[in-house]
């Protein structure tokens, strides 16, 4: 994470980051890494990390490497994303590693998110790339 | 709301869902509502509720539709889950209603989330039931 | 099948669905109703019908529900689809209902298969609605 | 695809490839490709492949990964899969390459279908492997 000062974002850290212990520490074209390390506060009634939890950090990773390619201006909105659960999370760190599949108004993305050497979900998604005077 | 306090869950309140605000607030037969707040920590950066709040909250709906039908002593893994996004959310009460699709060991279901009388979410999932001496 | 006469759909039957046997018999604002019989030639090793069968008449029926709703001369395509498998199909009729879940230049929709009174596949899909000058 | 003739699968060519003209290529330890030659009939009404014939390559292909790993007396099931559309296929060969992620009783799968050297399609399903005596 010794890099992680350099990466300069399009916007400050989003609190939904904050809250879940979100940290990007690798971008560049078409690819990003996130991280989100083990807290007992991500945790569902099985004290493993919650699967909502690791889709936001795979969702998060996505857009930041699509971030890395369109233009600072542009906003982008997740259209639909799927996951697949493979291995539960106890402990350590959770890393994600999002690169996009094409470029274009419509960018579909894919990530893995490692855990201890093991592959513990796989995500899909598609994002769509908003025309500037586009309202949320 | 006012029911809420009648609903009697096989596990306390999860850690990550009192990180986002989740409560269960209707659970009968293969069907349960949940309910989240908008509060400005589950933001992204252009102020709406990040997707991976969305998500967990409809994951967790699912979760108590399920467990409504199955036995105490069962647990039960997200398997697979995929999430579309219809609009954004700015304000008020997130509205999460699931109900399973059929019965089993591998048990797919549907949520839709609402928000201010709009659906902004809807998700297809699928879960497994373990094996009671299944270690996670 | 009485008013399958009467649905005038913006193109001649595709080769697919002539291939797999796929007939649209209902159609209207946003909603449609495809059928599909079981076909010896539709199955795959188990006597059952291939799930790729299944999906090619969801796709179709969503494909419809969308054509009911925008103009003559625009072109769709879907971005992605997922669906569930709830039971194997080895005889009758298929009948797939689609419905949008919203207008738009993308839209997000759903559809249900039934067959013999048993939900046997659920799926949800974005398409993308292309401007008129857009090449394939 | 020399050579073909080695490839010995637990059961006969499925009716519903040889309607669509797929066929297996390789197949090792936990993966596959599956090919399928463009053809008039598999196009939709702009003389592309219609989205269902792509998938049920994508679906046969995991299919076949998965059988690669299984006892031969094992049946496998779809239990859901999910795909993107990244360029449309207007001519030429679709190879597809299926991969497993996981062993196990659910194994969840990935395969990319190329055309031309370009990626059009990507999907991720979920499979399980029956006991011997369950009944389709």
């Amino acid at each position: 994470m010794t890099d992680k000062k350099e990466i300069r974002l399009p916007f400050p850290s989003p609190p939904f980051w904050e809250l879940l212990g979100i940290e990007v520490v690798e971008m560049h074209e078409g690819y990003a890494k996130l991280v989100m390390p083990f807290h007992e506060k991500l945790t569902q009634p099985y004290g493993i990390v919650h699967g909502g939890a690791l889709f936001s950090l795979a969702d998060s990773a996505i857009a930041i490497a699509i971030v890395s390619v369109v233009e600072p201006d542009k906003k982008l909105l997740t259209v639909e994303m799927k996951i697949n659960y493979l291995a539960p999370v106890k402990e350590g760190l959770m890393e994600a590693e999002a690169k996009i599949l094409r470029r274009g108004r419509i960018i579909p993305s894919e990530v893995d998110i490692m855990n201890n050497n093991t592959l513990v979900a796989k995500a899909i998604a598609t994002y769509i790339i908003l025309d500037n005077d586009k309202k949320l």
